[in-house]
């Protein structure tokens, strides 16, 4: 246990009560309340980026939180002994209630990611005129007379505009307001609807898709959504889904649609769920890897699935929305990612956004975790990236109990405890039924630990684990011919193969996995010229590496062996990247020119690369 | 008669043969072969742009053609005993035959316009490419590396284009033709197109619409065609169509059909006339006035007929073809002409544009003369222009026998010949059927150089008449209790109501059509500090327009009295300015400049324009 309360596993739950309504989230212990609320699409305020400067992030927490310096300026001693704090300075080291006040700012800036603050200036922008009526003397055209009068901003209309411009502007007596989105005058609605902005940052994921609906003009999240990729059918993982198109003519029009469809469900969701007119919501963002990209455009993914691994165009165009589908505002903008190469993509890109890799001035070490694993490195000058490809075992697949993160997959595994030999953390505390992503690292980490695993990876015989963990030792058995370790008994007579198991070739699987990953960063590090311990800052992204435990990750050599406080959950950062895009064109454009900035390191063509991955494979 | 054969009345016939196929257009006398050629779309080589100094447009003439110096630089003795001349020195005053030889050369520019010679700069350009295959030390993306091999363009792709184009390069093993319009990449096409590139010019008339098929590598015409606006059922004028759209919301959508319907059909048969594969055709370059562009954009048209008279916007967006109906390449673009005016429009600029209004130092008038008559001087610095409400007469309504420029018009008359006392030009040389607008010009212009019409427009007293002009006198006649001039008898004891004639009240109609011009560029020339006299060169734009008797027009002061030869019939010179657009990135920019170069001056709200208008109503 360090200073902090944690030792970097588990989980915590956090019960946010805003309004009367009442939401619990499960998240990585030492993650703050603020950025818990904020990852979660619940609004509190802020202006200083979670510093603890602004004093404004006031939440009342029932549960273990220390008092810091800030909340004693802050706030009296009736408020602290009530539990008043301030959000972004409570770690989150056990489950907390939290009660979240309205919000009482209009915010100039808004906190997201980790920890960014970004200074609110929109995509979006709308601007309310009243305008003089023309006469003889004043035959300024109807665009003209409008763009005249707004004069910080230079759009081009839409023709549909256009077509409605003299009706609009003569039925609301020249009182209107300009919608515009980026560099296009997308609407002109009667009246006065400037307070009615609004947006949809998605993280498309291979597995999973996340949509968070912004309201762009206070930054703060409205709703939050998200579901399976509809693509699911069409294979697990982006190579079965470029496969799928390769055998298929048919197929890339499908998984386009199937894309579609997530989107637009996601958006009625978010919309429906918020009580926001979809006609209200011109923008979205969109951060997917190259595949997810490539599929939801309807461009052809087959260059990116075989060697030598092409994208299309590092910079996908801006779209309609309704083009990918959505029914949002009829000339709703999609906004898309970069990409660095074909296996580190708009989402990786998203998520350096999101974590400031360009512009936090230590050394650190971003990962995000998956069956393709993007890793990227910057010593706070150059930044290297590259993509290691770890397979499917971190999202359950060719393991023998593997399973998604879901109700019933054991997440937290600890061994040799003096009560419980065997303690589970299990998704939605109900029986177990298999072993998810985390779980599985903090299984082989624990083994590793107590010594059942050698450094080799392999089980010991069961003499030698008699004596050296005389409470687990009847865990080990055989299905068939193979060793497993027993994590979980459906009943106390259950046959092993009955039973949630880790068999020796998960083990190898996980080897394999750690080694590709920990084989990039340690390629990366030396082509920075620089060492392990030299990382300041490990940052754990993505829907899986959000929620490994940093001390099995740690432990297993996943990561760099640095102490867990080190190690950060970044959370879905390519959400977080896709809302700070909508909601800052500077930081739009600072995801733009990450094109340039940063160097993409093949690994597959590097002839030291197989010798650097065996090195890799000892725990 | 002048030194050049002609008097600026009447009609030459002019019949080109090109490869085999025969041809015949009429035009009036002392327009250049050469132009007489390019408006009708049959192309003649030629680089200097009609300045009789490239010595390309060799043709063989049959019929008067004076030999210039040029021609006995260019023609040996026998070769000039033979018919050869310079197609741009010939004025045709007479009936011709003429042989086009084939073109020869694979020209950098082209003649367009009035005179006007353009750099061959289109917005649709095409380049092949052979690309070096990827492989993992050269990852570009196949967008980076198409771009990387073309670097005089910088294109932005289509999404369309992104979608195919993996396919398409490894297909094609690498070597394809970018097609670029303007700043869009449309299309990337296996192997080497760059000879099939085209375009369509529209004037898109009130009446009728003109489609010219271009091709752009060449800037030679392929194909020409016409028909009438299939929005004539909705009125004949624009006020009419605006008037529609006010009393059915369902108009407005009506109208844009019909005008998308037009535009499709002329483009099917330019392209089949042509033996041109629609798909090769990647941009469009429309020319119409305010109202016709408003209409097929389907921009709500009715601040446009009523005053104040303002426009949506000066510059209509650039947009798909695909949008206005047209099926063409499927990415191809419209472009569309700015408008200076609710009755100023993008034909007017295009126009502009096509008689170097903007470039000629000489001080011009130009005059568009239709329904609503375009006026624009310029003293060879300043520009002005102003738009006269003309009325219907020019195009025969409101004329007890007027009717359009069509089999069976009156076109031409002349009064008091020694033969033939009412000699006719009827267009199709058959049995008179009515007056077209050139034809009603000649006979008012005759009547008043006759003295059969007064000053004040009024027919003389039939005592005076048979003094003054026996040989006519007997024309004069009554229809009910109106004086009438019998033109054309059906049978020698045919009633008068049954005859064509010329009434008082279509005399009136006459003078009130030619004031509302004359006012207009008497105002115009005031506003520049101009005399009359100070006009080197009056353009006579527009179908009708072009059709006009320059003589007759100087008599009845629709033009200033000037010699005829300062008179030019300019042809149809929005087509030909769409054309320049297309041909040439630089004039189009050109034509966009003059939004800013040219002065609009509103005539309905000046204190003094009902004074002028009466000092202009005699003739």
């Amino acid at each position: 246990m360090d200073e902090q309360g944690h030792d970097g596993t588990g989980r915590v739950d956090l019960s946010f009560t805003v309004e009367e309504a009442q939401r619990t989230v499960r998240v990585p212990p030492g993650v703050t309340v603020f950025d818990a609320a904020s990852w979660n699409g619940i609004a509190i305020d802020s202006t200083c980026g979670g510093h603890g400067t602004c004093h404004k992030c006031k939440v009342r927490i029932d549960g273990p939180s220390p008092i810091t310096r800030h909340d004693v300026k802050t706030f009296s001693r009736e408020q602290l002994d009530a539990g008043w704090r301030l959000a972004c300075l409570v770690n989150a080291t056990s489950d907390l209630a939290i009660e979240v006040p309205p919000l009482t700012t209009r915010p100039k800036a808004a906190t997201v990611g980790v920890g960014r603050q970004v200074i609110l200036r929109p995509a979006v922008q709308k601007r309310y005129v009243e305008l003089a009526e023309p006469t003889l003397e004043d035959q300024r055209t109807d665009l003209t007379r409008l763009l005249d009068a707004i004069d910080d901003l230079e759009p081009v209309p839409d023709l549909h505009v256009l077509r409605r411009l003299p009706t609009v502007l003569r039925q609301a007596d020249f009182k209107v307001t300009a919608v515009v989105v980026d560099e296009a005058l997308v609407d002109v609605e009667p009246g006065d609807t400037t307070r009615a902005a609004y947006a949809i940052a998605v993280d498309l994921g291979t597995t999973t898709v996340v949509a968070t609906l912004l309201d762009v003009t206070t930054g703060t999240p409205v709703a939050v959504a998200s579901m399976l990729n509809r693509q699911q059918p069409f294979g697990g993982d982006v190579i079965t889904r470029i496969s799928a198109t390769m055998l298929d003519p048919a197929a890339l029009d499908r998984l386009r649609d199937a894309a579609a469809q997530t989107l637009a469900t996601l958006a009625d969701q978010v919309c429906t769920e918020g009580g926001v007119d979809p006609a209200q919501v011109y923008e979205v963002a969109l951060a997917g890897n190259a595949t997810m990209t490539a599929l939801a455009l309807g461009i052809d993914p087959e260059p990116l699935g075989v060697a030598p691994f092409v994208m299309s165009t590092p910079q996908p165009p801006d779209l309609l929305a309704s083009e990918l589908g959505l029914r949002l505002h009829p000339q709703a903008r999609v906004t898309l990612f970069p990409a660095l190469g074909a296996y580190v993509g708009g989402d990786i890109v998203a998520g350096m956004l999101a974590t400031g890799m360009d512009r936090d001035k230590r050394t650190r070490l971003f990962i995000d975790v998956g069956t393709n694993c993007e890793i990227v490195v910057s010593d706070g000058d150059r930044i290297v990236s590259t993509a290691a490809p770890a397979g499917p075992a971190f999202e359950g697949g060719a393991i023998r109990c593997g399973m998604r993160a879901a109700d019933g997959a054991i997440e937290v595994v600890k061994l040799g405890g003096a009560d419980d030999p065997v303690e589970l953390g299990v998704i939605g505390d109900v029986e177990p039924r298999g072993l998810c992503g985390s779980g599985l690292v903090d299984a082989v980490a624990e083994l590793v630990r107590v010594g059942l695993l050698d450094a080799s990876g392999r089980y010991v015989a069961d003499d030698v684990a008699k004596e050296i963990a005389p409470s687990l030792a009847d865990r080990l058995a055989y299905v068939g011919q193979e060793r497993v370790f027993v994590l979980h008994r459906p009943a106390p007579d259950a046959e092993p193969e009955d039973c949630v198991v880790l068999s020796q070739r998960d083990v190898r699987e996980l080897q394999f996995a750690k080694a590709a990953i920990s084989t990039g960063w340690t390629l990366l590090l030396e082509e920075l010229g620089l060492e392990h311990r030299d990382v300041q800052q490990v940052l754990l992204a993505g829907s899986f590496g959000s929620y490994l435990s940093a001390a099995s990750a740690v432990r297993i050599g996943l990561v760099p062996k640095l102490p867990v406080l080190r190690i950060v959950a970044a959370g879905n950062v390519a959400g977080e990247g896709a809302k700070m895009a909508l909601l800052s064109v500077r930081e739009r454009a600072g995801a733009r020119a990450l094109l340039e900035e940063v160097t993409y390191v093949e690994l597959s063509d590097r002839a030291d690369f197989n010798d650097r991955f065996v090195d890799q494979l000892s725990f």
